[in-house]
């Protein structure tokens, strides 16, 4: 069931198919689903799997490169040193942030170049927001902390660097800025959604600062599901128009729903990050997703944090006309639930169509729960003591006052 | 943070194990998380993927390998030649039963090699209930159909048998009768919940007639969520206690929440299988099952469909103290939420406790859904129409039919 | 809009209809209406506003009589003197039970008289469960306190006499006993559902008691949602059939929703009494219940606490072939919402059709609660000392340690 | 129980009052409570219940003023002659506009002259909004219509008019300027929410034009839940502010809770009007609206639909202190729940206190059912063809063009 158009065999770099107002769609997210099969540890979150199980890592990219993603981002998600070694992480007792680069180039340079049928994939590295941001440092120190990991990149030939997961505006221009000077693609995503970034500085600003620091793609990622972070791009869209910048826009949303999350998004739910399951979002609300953000104007349109492969092989099946092409997992799913017609029960064939799981409202089978909860909303950022991170490990005394200013 | 026992470097046998008390915890669910890794079809749900990606199953065996699991369950479900050819499936014209299950074999007696960290791992082929006897097939023909897969594990040294998700008791005692004839030990399981079998057997009976039949250890999997299996589990119990029979119990529940489903389990909640999301379980709902499941005095406790290698390291961090040691995954994890003291942001720090995530009532995030859905109870079983399978595919008039079927 | 058949002039008495197959239809609930129209207070819940508020009084019986019922019940509820003199209620410092009770009479028997448009209604005085008994009184010492208020009901030449909310059928049968005495027809109702009552007598064994001792109507009044109650009659009807009685059912269930609870009802329930709100019944589901009533074979079909009079109207719009009549109240109403043709918004309009109400499953409007309660269940009945009633307050320390219990 | 503050034996005005900085308590919602209780038709929701069933009115409002309301509102809602004959509703044959508003004076005066234990109360007379502005008529024809009704309330010595539940603040003005020509004080509301009116303007627009029409006080009422109309009233106290106009504020929203209606409010939610149910506020919800708007300067705070008289009752009893006096109805209620001591059940009496009520997050019962509708948004308002009232029925295909533009 693969497309009609033929595989490309050439290679088609980053901005050209963006430019050409081709799509690109990008990968999940590693974090949550690595913590699941048991190669990450919620809390620090850092990407020291791709030494020690890069097997796994290797798994999870072919996963979602089958899935129909165009993009494997290296997984370097919060590999700076200072994250490394925050609050007796002991990463980086063990391997530096450079060699945990190093080896995620490894793996996504050779996954990508696999192809998901459609020619070659792409193949990015990725900065973040650092402990040293939050805590209050300087624009010299936080850009050098960049600089160490994009020399990694840079030996490696990234086709682009993805500039992600940033809460305050400022820190991402300054990494875009250090970014730039290594002459690759930036796409840069901020994971606000449409109240804005922590400062108060609103979605359609925060957009022209990206762009004006030369990220060459902006947008958001993670921290909202897709239906809030639809909203924030499309203010985002609206500010650029009309400040007269035109820039191509990503979207990577959450796969979870988040409705009831405040400024700081799902970090604030009580649910975060243990208590999710009742929010993964099914196949058919990515369906809905997808074209929401395709018909909006989005060409980067991929996922974070809870976006498996089966939610990102329900975007690129809901494109599949656009794209000009299926997924390879189609071979094993089919459009709508037609595969249900393979099913031995007869009432479990009637559900093969479309209008039967579009019109689904799925039940959580949670009777004694509530389907919106009430976010944390501690309000502090840059510049609150609370935030200020450190390496010895927190204690007891600590997390004691934590408990403390959370019943006040 | 392995724990304080030394790991066995012997392979104590399953009903060793199982005589001298001790606990055998079984992996998770291998189809649903292979369908959304893309190497499954939901509708067949067929094991082919044993030949085509090898490395996608022995990653996630791996997984439950390191999430504590003692035993690898070859993937051989619904590897009958019958299934495999059932409704336009394909599988058998690409690699025969015996060549899946083969491959099958290979991949799970390397994974349970590796151990653990207690020792090497227990590694079990399966049988499971046949598009044959649903379609009013005689005993002669059904065994005909067990024996030809049993010859793969035979001849591949499995330490048992695994005989399970048989919803007629009836043909669990033809596949136990068949299968006890290798001379290695017999684990039998139903897909049944409290409400007894598909032809109104009761839970007790049902228990009863698979140890009569010769079954070594019994029990349920699959269909319905941990508290209505352990529910089942408990009739049965008693319904052996009763007949003055003793043998081990064992117990493979849904990774999903199901209390609004009927007699039939979760096939006939609306939300099977493609909008199953919002019951998936908290790894602490899992940690409440795994205790009452010991305190009941089931031995054998794993999980079915649902089941990801994170809910099994949450029944084996559960009961870290009953078996002597933590599993190896608990290197990327921590007891509670205590990871969580490790995160930047302090509000989340604070979760680091017991009695947050203990106490936490999960959000569905989907105000416009219920929280209980009504079941789909056509109530067909073997010798209705509808039941009889074919090979040909379900074609749109046999759809068509369906669907008034459900409106009327 | 009232039916074709001529109202009756003459008034046939209660078991005179009942023994001709009649269906006579309740009245609703006073204390819960009452108290939220300032009139009853919750807590001691008696009824001395039939000598404070007559005005108040007269009127909701009215309502119901408009609404469609045969019968009024004197508002008598509770009215025993242990009762009115219980933890400091002072109502008996005002006005005797007698008293009470009189002026109750005064007021059913006058609008009873007016009708419901077929002909005189009915008026029933009622008994119903003591603290004399709940504190561990003796037979006769319980009978002593039905004695003294009969009196007035003898007096008063009611129709027949309501022996209600009783949660243990041996005080039940106590009162039957006793009330039998007078002559005049007793109709008898326990406040149990489907589980039985709090000695554990399933409700089967209740209904055979019930009419042995002399009842000439059984059933259950309050407690309980329609459907459970509905279950519970169920089951007395199976007992009293096994047993070769034939007696009238009657059923008067909540005017609330109450899947949730368990065998103490909708008391244990956490929302009990102040926050049922969510849980209140709409007319769709009250038309339901009558149906489901009558194909049952009651014939004495009413509601109690949560019933109001549209609830009783809605019972008898659905009836309306089965008894002749609309009830008076249709004057401003109209079946099914056909009403909403005069509405000046057009999609409100639009709702004016049966469908669109019997399918509705209306919204909470608070997505941070549940849909479903843990009930509490302390599971103290008769004889435990927290039950022993008295005429002094409920002081502090008393309460503290009710909270402790409740902790615990 | 009632306050320390004697009570007053003189009548202050209305004006009078709320320029000291008195607070006003307006009494509930008359329509919908006397829907229920039978002596209003939904669809046309006229008030022709004073001349047919005067006691039934009567009673409702000494229900309020026993619950602590200072206003008694004569009910005279949507009793213009257009409304009276619109869409094939009888009430003009019978009764001229002119008659029913008599009898809701003399009712409204009687009550409100006994007064709430704290002197004498007010009394009002309404006009609302008219299908004669719906269907587009002139600024003349409407204001004939108010006129007509208002020559009554000059007649009856009224103590002031309210003119309230007008979608659209253009009829406002139109009603305001020709009441302002009487004398009397004119109290405007609008039934809108944060988004202001149905022609689009703005909440804080809306209040300046009322002011500037004549209106001396001003707000919303209906429509919107509290903390809806809340946000509304915010928006007007802002707008008022920046336009340097002082007026008081006024506010009565519904007893239903409706966070997911649009800019029309309730009677777009798929449960308006028989299925609102699940939606009715608890007292204690009340206690909360009251404190909140009593905190954000609004001085006449009572309710509209929805809000009976413990709804009042409750506001009163959060507002004791500020008012120097409890409520009448207090005697058969105490504050926080704390007649519960006076129950038999121990784990009831174990609810007598504040935070236990307070905290208290209610079940619906309801698991089938979500916590929240999608509004019906037509977007249809004056001008619009489906808008235009006429005074036959309306029929069937009428009716049936209504259902397919549902359906599209």
């Amino acid at each position: 069931m693969s497309g009609a158009k033929k595989p490309r065999t050439d290679k088609k770099g980053f901005m050209e198919r963006l430019n050409a107002g081709e799509m690109v769609i990008g990968d999940g997210g590693y974090v949550f689903a690595l913590e699941k099969r048991g190669y990450v540890k919620a809390g620090p979150w850092t990407p020291e799997a791709t030494v020690e199980y890069p097997d796994a890592v290797r798994q999870i990219s072919k996963e979602f490169l089958r899935a129909g993603a165009d993009i494997i981002q290296a997984f370097t998600f919060y590999a700076s040193d200072d994250k490394l070694e925050n609050r007796a992480n002991e990463s980086l007792n063990k391997h530096t942030g450079a060699m945990i680069n190093q080896r995620a180039c490894d793996i996504a340079s050779e996954v990508a170049a696999i192809g998901n049928g459609n020619g070659p994939g792409l193949f990015a590295g990725g900065v973040c927001q650092t402990p040293g941001y939050l805590s209050g440092g300087t624009k010299e120190s936080v850009q050098a902390i960049f600089r160490k990991q994009i020399e990694v990149f840079v030996k490696n030939k990234v086709d682009f660097i993805i500039a992600e997961y940033f809460e305050h505006v400022e820190e991402a221009e300054w990494a875009v800025e250090e970014l730039k000077k290594t002459g690759i693609p930036v796409a840069c995503s901020l994971c606000i959604g449409p109240e804005g970034d922590m400062h108060g500085v609103s979605a359609a600003d925060c957009a022209v600062k990206m762009a004006k620091a030369g990220a060459d793609v902006v947008g958001v990622n993670c921290h909202f599901d897709p239906w809030m972070s639809l909203e924030a791009v499309a203010l985002m869209k609206a500010g650029l128009e009309k400040a007269g910048i035109k820039v191509p826009l990503m979207i990577q949303p959450l796969g979870f729903a988040t409705p009831d999350c405040g400024k700081q998004g799902f970090i604030d739910l009580p649910e975060f990050p243990f208590g999710l399951e009742p929010r993964i979002l099914t196949r058919w609300e990515c369906h809905r997703y997808a074209r929401e953000a395709y018909d909006m104007g989005i060409r980067y349109i991929g996922g974070c944090c809870g976006f498996e492969a089966y939610h990102i092989r329900a975007v690129c099946e809901e494109l599949n006309k656009e794209r000009g092409f299926f997924p390879e997992g189609t071979e094993k799913h089919a459009l709508w639930g037609d595969g249900l017609r393979q099913h031995t029960k007869p009432w479990v064939r009637a559900r093969a169509r479309r209008d039967y799981w579009e019109n689904l409202k799925p039940s959580s089978g949670r009777p004694d729960c509530a389907s919106m909860s009430k976010p944390d909303a501690w309000g502090v950022t840059r510049g609150d003591a609370n935030l200020v991170q450190h390496v010895s490990a927190t204690d007891d005394a600590e997390l004691k006052k934590l408990y403390q200013h959370e019943k006040a």
